[in-house]
């Protein structure tokens, strides 16, 4: 069973894009000043990196609801080595560290969940594995 | 030679996440209502898409500029194909259609561009094109 998804970036002049959805939501892409942008969004690597921080965070969270588990705070740390030379820029390596508060959370339950959205549910970090070597760790507060 | 990139996502309630890059820049994703989410923004797939249009986008627009190309409207239609079932929702195939307005446009400057964006400098691209089948077109008007 499959879908189809379809969205309209528009050019903003200079090197700046709004990218629409059949919704009308949109993002704002752009580069940074010392590659010839005006720095006034994210890039697109940096946009990349948010759009897999943001799907296998989905999967955690909706796992650990699933589990009953009460996470308070939540958040992910990205770091992402890039190859600047020779082109294409891309990531070689991406690591992910969770950080999760919450109350009486099971390290055990936890693990499983990043396990499991990482490797089952994530269709972001599913197309970029082949490619790319993404690692994480996590840190209960 | 290679960097080192980092960024924060942070944790907005229910499926929302916001990522910040170092520079303090943002972009919220969030997740459509019928799959738990409040749809204020885009979800990581819509926004991967954003992310490789602007991508190769960067990459045609820079070249036509080099080569003097007076570049006066430009869009991009996308269009993807998402396998629905079994998880993860993985993009099978990508089609980025390029739709460029401008004065005595040579066809021939446009279609190198696009290839040469595509094949050499766009990084979201190359980390994507082991998983997915991405193709392009293109339409001066």
């Amino acid at each position: 069973m499959s879908s189809v998804k379809k969205m309209v970036v528009d050019w903003k002049g200079n090197l700046r894009f709004d990218s629409r959805n059949e919704k009308g939501l949109t993002v704002s892409i752009d580069v940074p000043k010392d590659h010839g942008g005006e720095e006034t969004a994210l890039s697109p690597t940096e946009n990349l990196l948010a759009s897999l921080a943001a799907c296998t965070s989905i999967g955690v969270l909706g796992i650990l609801k699933k589990k009953r588990q009460n996470v308070t705070d939540y958040a992910v740390e990205v770091t992402a080595e890039k190859r600047e030379d020779p082109p294409p820029r891309v990531f070689t390596k991406i690591h992910l560290k969770y950080k999760i508060k919450g109350e009486n959370l099971s390290s055990q339950a936890v693990e499983t969940a990043i396990k499991l959205s990482e490797e089952k549910y994530c269709a972001v970090g599913e197309m970029l594995k082949k490619s790319v070597e993404i690692t994480s760790s996590f840190e209960i507060q």
